[in-house]
């Protein structure tokens, strides 16, 4: 494997801000306090005005973090002196990892999306966060950013109030990931409004049988017009095979009596029951479920795809199923890792993934978009 | 969505077998004791002879099991008679699920399998089987298939187990997970030998950085060739950031001395119980990485892929990584659809999923495989 080049490629330009790379003299920094100041008033028209970088000081000096110190003398655009001598890429990368919380991954994310054109700056208002894009004149920032390790913990709680939060400052939220080998995957994260154009309708009452944790209806014509109207289940020979999560649904709405292989009755409350030992998770699970079916989507198994549902907005003859909805309570956490898994998968088969946060009585629908920034 | 029709449809013939859809006239039998005995000579011999269905008794008559004869119905190839009076297929599916346990699940693996050109027969010499191939006259069966249901548990142990007895007598075997819809995922299951083809290089003993849980090699010489021989790490700048487990690895190999920004030395124990603080299963990780390197895999991260590892059986400038190694404890259980998302997963980018389960001395790499039956 080839050692890579470093320096940044101008990928795009995003709010007429100029990118660094067209500085084609080197600027010079004083490091003072764990700042870098920068003197020259033509460097730091250069720097900020055309750039973005640091914050403005009385006298027109330019005061640069220790990030975007690093960055600048990465790309070679900058020399930094402290006490007339010159500190090298080491020295000031070591300095600033003392200083600024998870620096390393910091620097990587920075680099990338500066790199890419985006003006972003250190952000430290709102925890969670580490980035602010800048250069934009309108009242919410463009996107804030947070950046995560590969073997940093996902909290579900954390993220939806960080999604609802950081949604009244900034129009967008993008989560980067930072894996093992300092290649950054990117979210674009949001709670969204699930909606579908699917009707219920009304069906005859008959029976259903159980059998393990399936369920049959015999009977031809319920078969028929559950599968074609609504899409439950699967036709087995001229009968329908339904889940146990459809055939709750039915029962409760008396569209369907269960019995056993003996012909005895089960009641609503003893088929939840046998459901529960099936899958300890069922109510949260047959919360989204219902909420899902009175938004006018169709639900069915997201087995497949390795999540709980897959989902359609409109009839399956007409679109394929937009949205893979996997249920998570309110109190799960896990390592990046298993998320990563579940959004690359839904992205390699063309579907948005929505995690689907249960709390007693709401649920947040969080998305986890493609983003390439 | 339009109510399908259920027909098999023919879509392959093994072992010169002929299937069930070349039978021109209704079978008939009868069922004694849950079973189904056919006397036609004519139709004993189309059944057992041509399809290998059922069991041959005295009197040239044939015995088929409820599995049997439920499929046979189905497909209006038999009509079954009890006490003279004919039986319809939720009488006999009902009976079917009463005597033989997993009967709905098993019942459409059997008949996707039999559609799909497959002689196959109920299997129970060995516990976590249920289907064995026949007409094969060789040592081995050509396949045993193990079906399973969305909701049951995988565990990572009697898996392995099951592989281990199962090919002895099987060359294959093939995996059967019944999603809640009714639909069939099957896998190819096997334990695997791990061979790569990179060497391991000498290299000269150098400083490296600890941040939190990335390590920087700034010497530059060290940096250009351990990416370039074993690509370790990624670079940064003229530096190579590598992980914590690469660290570990070279550390323990006397190839790097790892130190804090401070320039005080961290010693392997250390810098293992820094590691173990991040990462609780690092153990079972780390010894999974080494056996893999001395196996003459490189070994990356797979966090791009929600897998532990990716690895590469030759230089990556050659070749895509072929695999996905996830470790997996021995204790490991989970739903399927867990594994599901894996498999499916690596599948979508056209790689091979490695479940490696760490026992304290042994490491068994179980394949998941492609199986379109």
């Amino acid at each position: 494997m080839k050692f890579r080049g470093v320096s940044g490629i101008i990928t795009k330009n995003k709010n007429n801000i100029n990118c660094y790379a067209c500085f084609k003299m080197m600027i010079t920094g004083e490091l003072v306090k764990n700042k870098i100041i920068i003197s020259k008033p033509k460097e730091v028209g250069r720097l900020y005005n055309k750039s973005g970088f640091g914050k403005s000081l009385s006298g027109n000096k330019l005061e640069l973090d220790l990030l975007e110190g690093t960055f600048l003398l990465a790309e070679k655009k900058l020399k930094v002196f402290y006490n007339k001598k010159e500190i090298g890429f080491q020295n000031l990368f070591e300095k600033a990892a003392e200083k600024i919380p998870d620096f390393e991954i910091k620097y990587l994310v920075f680099k990338d999306l500066r790199n890419r054109g985006h003006a972003i700056r250190l952000y430290n208002k709102l925890v969670g966060t580490s980035f602010c894009q800048i250069g934009n004149k309108k009242e919410k920032t463009d996107f804030l950013v947070s950046v995560f390790s590969e073997k940093d913990i996902f909290d579900i709680e954390k993220t939806s109030d960080l999604i609802k939060t950081a949604s009244k400052i900034s129009e967008k939220i993008w989560f980067a990931i930072v894996d093992d080998e300092g290649d950054i995957t990117y979210y674009e994260v949001s709670i969204v409004d699930m909606k579908g154009k699917n009707k219920e309708y009304v069906y005859k009452k008959s029976d259903a049988v159980l059998f393990d944790n399936r369920v049959i209806i015999f009977d031809k014509k319920q078969a028929k017009d559950l599968f074609e109207k609504e899409f439950y289940g699967k036709p087995v020979n001229d009968g329908l095979q339904i889940s146990l999560l459809e055939a709750l649904y039915l029962q409760d709405k008396n569209i369907i009596n269960i019995k056993t292989v003996n012909d005895k009755k089960i009641s609503k409350s003893s088929l939840k029951q046998m459901a529960l030992k099936v899958q300890s998770d069922l109510n949260d699970y047959f919360f989204v479920f219902k909420n899902l079916k009175k938004r006018g989507l169709i639900v069915k198994t997201g087995f497949k795809f390795g999540t709980h549902f897959r989902s359609y907005t409109k009839n399956p003859d007409e679109t394929h199923a937009e949205f893979l909805v996997h249920v998570l309570p309110k109190d799960f956490k896990s390592i990046w890792s298993e998320m990563s898994r579940a959004v690359r998968l839904a992205h390699s088969v063309n579907k948005e993934i929505i995690f689907a946060k249960t709390s007693k009585n709401t649920i947040d629908y969080i998305k986890f978009g493609r983003l390439r920034p």
